[in-house]
């Protein structure tokens, strides 16, 4: 063996010495300034204006005829690159737009936007505190400060970040069952008895789903019957319970719902937690979407017994407007996440670091590496304040009321629900051709098919967005949904006009 | 009930007459663009020369006392947002340095990130064609791009972007378990015999725990010796696979490796998937790391048999080195994945939408929500063309092939793979004080605590960073990942010459 000492490098040097490096990275730095000015003058700002257009609809084949998607063997121009971008912006839904109400997640906050932008820079994967020092602590930080607004005592519980709502309902899961049969982790569902949980026929599917991934099954999620404003009905709730019992099932827990899906409906908590500890079973509380709702002085009262619950989905992406995404799972034990799936892999999580390792607490997860999303969040937090967030959950139940106040009077509208509680409000519209024919026999038939036809108008114009959909006996209404406080009362007639516009003389 | 109709409201108007909305516009705007020269020059262009530190090392009690962590009631000024930023970024890794080759992703593209940003400045969430047009169409080229390169048939096949490769490794448990037992979505485990799989002892530590989290048991995911570089061995596979029948378990899969995560092994394939094809069994390969040399004529050979697979994990977030987090799953089959998930949620997946529905394509997910991870890897695609995917890959193992016979000819370093096949070099550094100490009965004892030791001063130096692990047997050594193709030959000497300032010199 010899030492190659000759060659000694110093770090300077190779920077000083790699002038093909530099012309490269010169390159690279005029055209990610270019990039940058496109991002914010044209799509950050440029699209967010009322007068621009909620969508470009175009057809599948449309939209491959006006953008080469297909990967390619030589590299692009920087000039094609920046018309790619052009492109992929103006064929994309424009999710910020203040007339975007399609979905539980809407706008584009813009410190929420910068602190996703500092995270994609920063490039980092959340495992250990060696190589996310920062973003370990500061999800630590967010996720104690949450579990303080559900209402659990200090010092108590865990939490962590989830690539969306549907896995944190199944972390849920999860946890209840290694809460009850901590041999499921090693042995497998067969090595105890047939687990049962429920949850409402109006849950989010992700409960059934996740289920049935999780070797349960999605018939083994019970679902229970709902009242006329889409709560679970807590009498059906105890017979399902004693009928699975009845039939040598194990029911193991419920996961109730803060904010339907379709409704907005918050489930009861304080009953629901009574039969659970009558019969021992785990509460969950998906509050995915009506979670924000905690952060209200005036509208918490919604999810009232959220603190006695085991554990909560509560997505910040959604009612608080945190870029996507940005979803949480916490609960209220301490070890149950690192307890339930901790692998302790000898390459990541060495025990001989010279750091306190209680701080590397990626093996909590079922994802391995994973991206940071605590730092939209937490960066929009700091530039809003608690009482920031406040506002803009007031204003948005503001709206809601104001539109639903609106419609009640107009024409044309009939609501599902005549008193929604959360912030999405579902009616039907009605064109003039079906008014006062209720008692037909193809009314309904016939009312299905306006949303449809309303929705398709709207699009192809541009003009806003609104979801539809049917539920249960209900034919197709229509959902919108407010969750974007730069929206305001003139933004409320608006929808109401647009309505009218596109659907009065409709023929169906 | 009476029309409102006083109120007409254009979309205009309110543009105009939102005086209060438009100040607060333009001091968003001139935060934002503050915030993005920051990002730009101090982020990403400040941080990635080699002269800077890979890491400001600070202790978890020292970082919450720099950066106010906490969140708080009333809302920070922009300047005190900008500082925010600053800090965050300073105790940040600096994961795009090209000295930080810690873990198997590093350095941070700027086509990637332009790509990463546009996606945030978006905002999507891909479920539905209507509300992700072109990221939906986007992610179907770019797949089917993919499963072409794997070798499968044109038309064959299925594919989706997961929250990591251990979900996507999670993903292939479930296909496989669907594909044999369909019944097991609806009824769960308990509904079918005892099911087992097969990995290698040497695979990442996601299986066996996806295998936890699914209902399996982590106990019933049964590890297969490997050979003295890392390779699964086969004689071992077959036994084990009989032993398992003779216990009365159905064996359903074996998950193959091709590059494990800490000796860059690749399994053999074509003798794997003979003994599936002997057994009936799923074969899924976990190319999480080692599916980018796919792309490079010169080593796809590594992955020789990989058309035979069932299904594939891919991540072009590793070797491809696409920002995080950009992970594939990938399977032949065609209607496993919508098969094996889809719950058609009435609400999200309407069949009376106006466009093809087919294109629709959420439901195949366990997410509901998800983040669009495909146009960062598109945009890195267009901008390098798979010619330059090619160069790249050719140029990491380059890299490490003159790392090892660099390290090969220095006193003090001694390799624990003789012959590596991927880009991660694992290696002891022997201190002068240890040399010639190979036969005294403390010597592993005294190995063991070189590495944390030089891992020790490296990060608190900020020099480089570079990871450590015990393996079995093998006392802690380092591993070295080459993933970032802006290194060169002399970075590799630069590393060489770090050690042994760092370590020669150390007592243990």
């Amino acid at each position: 063996m010899r030492v190659d000492s000759k060659i000694i490098v110093t770090k300077e040097k190779q920077d000083e010495n790699l002038y093909q490096s530099l012309a490269e990275r010169s390159k690279h730095e005029d055209f990610l300034r270019k990039a940058v000015d496109l991002l914010v003058e044209r799509v950050v700002f440029g699209r967010s204006t009322r007068s621009s257009k909620v969508v470009e609809w175009a057809a599948p084949e449309e939209i491959k005829k006006a953008i080469d998607l297909k990967p390619r063997s030589g590299p692009a121009s920087h000039d094609e690159l920046l018309a790619f971008m052009t492109n992929v912006a103006r064929y994309s839904v424009n999710t910020g737009h203040p007339h975007f109400v399609n979905q539980l997640f809407s706008s584009v906050d813009p410190y929420g936007l910068v602190g996703q932008w500092l995270t994609d820079a920063l490039n980092p994967s959340v495992y250990t505190f060696e190589v996310a020092p920062v973003f370990t602590l500061m999800e630590e930080e967010v996720l104690r400060e949450m579990r303080k607004i559900v209402g659990w005592p200090e010092g108590e519980g865990d939490g962590i970040f989830c690539p969306g709502g549907s896995i944190a309902n199944g972390y849920a899961i999860s946890c209840a069952r290694h809460h009850f049969y901590p041999e499921v982790k090693y042995k497998g569902v067969h090595a105890v008895p047939k687990l049962v949980l429920f949850t409402s026929e109006l849950a989010h599917y992700s409960t059934k789903k996740m289920a049935a991934f999780m070797g349960i099954g999605s018939d083994n999620c019970i679902t229970v019957k709902t009242d006329n404003v889409g709560k679970i009905n807590t009498v059906d709730l105890e017979m399902k319970i004693k009928e699975a019992i009845d039939n040598k099932c194990t029911p193991f827990m419920v996961t109730a719902t803060s904010g339907t899906t379709v409704f907005g409906a918050f489930d009861p908590l304080v009953p629901i937690s009574d039969l659970c500890k009558k019969y021992n079973l785990w509460l969950h509380v998906d509050a995915a979407w009506g979670g924000g709702a905690l952060m209200s002085k005036k509208h918490r009262h919604l999810l009232n017994g959220i603190e006695l619950a085991d554990s909560v989905t509560w997505n910040p992406h959604k009612l608080l407007a945190a870029p996507q995404q940005c979803s949480t799972f916490l609960t209220r034990h301490k070890k149950v996440l690192s307890e339930g799936h901790s692998s302790n892999a000898q390459y990541l999580f060495q025990k001989d670091k010279f750091y306190d390792t209680s701080y590397d607490t990626g093996d909590k997860h079922i994802q391995c590496g994973r991206r940071a999303d605590v730092l939209k969040f937490w960066f929009m937090w700091k530039a809003k304040g608690t009482e920031g967030f406040e506002k803009h959950i007031d204003k948005l139940f503001d709206n809601a009321k104001y539109f639903l106040d609106h419609i009640k009077q107009r024409e044309g509208f009939q609501l599902v629900i005549a008193e929604p509680q959360c912030t999405n409000i579902m009616f039907w519209y009605v064109p003039k051709c079906l008014r006062g024919c209720e008692n037909d026999a193809d009314y309904y038939e016939r009312l299905h098919k306006v949303a449809p036809k309303i929705k398709e108008r709207m699009i192809k114009e541009g003009s806003m967005m609104v979801t539809y959909q049917p539920q249960g006996d209900l034919v197709n209404f229509f959902r919108i949904v407010f969750q974007n406080s730069a929206l305001d009362h003139k933004d409320m007639v608006y929808f109401a006009n647009e309505f009218e516009r596109l659907g009065s003389d409709m023929i169906v």
